[in-house]
């Protein structure tokens, strides 16, 4: 199932696109698209039979907003050079171990909707990432087997970073990864039924029309189950939460100089192969 | 105004100590201690005008569990090294600015709740500190003086940290930082009136009845008030987000080997001025 939250900032409503790609209001049947939604198997294959029996109120999508598609957020963790390509061309070692980082819920904004420069930003970077929703309790899993099974579905995500902040002020990563609207998501949740294989999307990104990331995730140095497996040895990961899994080659940080950072009145577009399609207009905060 | 929440995990109700140190019901006034209170003074005014008329229910503090003074947390944001005793004592160079990491808002328990060694863990620390509570949205503030004006009161937290996870597995500080049960806060939140200096308060900590930290405030590099005007250049900060302004010197980190790194039957005890106490109990995950 492709499940999505539609409507005004902070107004969103359930919504799910069904065999047809027609857009239809879950409100009747659930309270809104999120961990507790993901954690009950049974409110799951209700709204599977209401969209399989046709039986949901159709929604006009035009003027509607998307929101992101995961309402609640727990946690977002990141995971750091998590691609050959992209290590390579910033010239790291492939890491060891997975590199972690957090991003807070409320960086999260719709697929569509204006990403802020910060204030003072010369860097600010863009990463289409893979996004790992959790649907069950994770906690000292014993393989990535289990971690994957632990993987409720898979959203599109931005994974906006400011390099300066991130890199060159002192301290962590999150530095650069927190600042407002930095977390663009969706336009939909897709079920872990729909993706058979996630180490096999197509991940493509472009900035004012002009493709920059052209990515795998076959490329990947830790796959998702592995991924999910080695956090719950030092997190507990709980319905709801979201690991990015890292991004392609191709950012503006790994590029020749002048590096093309981008600037207010810039547009990025990206897309994982089944998850749907974002477009950003970034603007001065 | 001292307020709490008392009850069992997950069904915790509002509270206030009143001027006579007696527990009074909350829960018929406002629906819990969280940011949407912090951010409303109107119910703020409400709730001071009733414990001062004495009218409120008494509750029986008898058996009855302490929870973290604060619902719905967002995010947490910690800073690093932020004491000069500190960072002497590990050998690090006094930060140009601040350090900044990130804690999930599900690793929060209560004051006197246990924690959970994490399994492998060789290296789990103490660390005592003031908690700032955001009261009111903090975006791109001009000055440390409007920074301190954004927090609504002050807690105290443990910020437990597993020293190998978070400085020798690679990536961020955060891989130390997350572990289940690693954030005691509590047992009250003091509004920011109760506390006129946020500079001018001890911080002590003991581990099995020893004094190990022993510090004050008046030793932060960063002022409450600078970070907070920092911090609001890098990331908003909204009504229940928490500040954690870092560590006195008197780690196990920063102790001569063999360090005295917490095994499962240690018992931690901390306090701060005005902020009351904290008592854990460590136990193997």
């Amino acid at each position: 199932m492709k499940l999505l939250r539609v409507g005004p900032v902070g107004a969103e409503r359930p919504a799910v696109l069904d065999q047809d790609g027609i857009l239809r209001d879950l409100s009747g049947l659930v309270a809104d698209v999120d961990g507790a939604l993901l954690a009950d198997d049974c409110a799951l294959s209700r709204v599977r039979a209401a969209v399989e029996a046709g039986s949901l109120p159709v929604l006009d999508p035009e003027g509607l907003r998307t929101g992101a598609p995961l309402g609640r957020i727990g946690k977002i963790v990141g995971i750091g050079l998590n691609y050959f390509g992209h290590a390579a061309e910033i010239g790291a070692e492939p890491p060891a171990e997975p590199i972690l980082f957090l991003k807070a819920a409320d960086t999260v904004v719709g697929p569509d909707d204006t990403v802020l420069i910060p204030r003072g930003s010369v860097k600010t970077d863009w990463e289409a990432e893979l996004g790992v929703v959790i649907g069950s309790t994770a906690r000292y899993l014993e393989s990535a087997e289990e971690g994957l099974a632990h993987v409720a579905g898979y959203v599109l995500v931005n994974d906006v970073s400011e390099r300066e902040f991130q890199i060159e002020r002192g301290g962590t990563w999150d530095k650069g990864k927190n600042c407002e609207t930095f977390t663009p998501v969706g336009p939909w949740l897709a079920t872990a039924d729909e993706i058979p294989d996630p180490q096999a999307l197509g991940v493509r990104l472009w900035v004012n029309g002009e493709l920059r990331q052209d990515g795998t995730t076959a490329d990947q140095i830790f796959p998702v189950g592995e991924v999910v497996h080695y956090l719950s040895r030092f997190m507990t990961l709980h319905p709801g939460d979201v690991v990015i899994t890292g991004t392609p080659g191709g950012v503006a940080m790994g590029r020749p100089e002048p590096k093309p950072y981008l600037r207010a009145g810039d547009v990025v577009e990206l897309e994982i192969d089944g998850l749907g399609r974002q477009r950003q207009e970034f603007k001065d905060a």
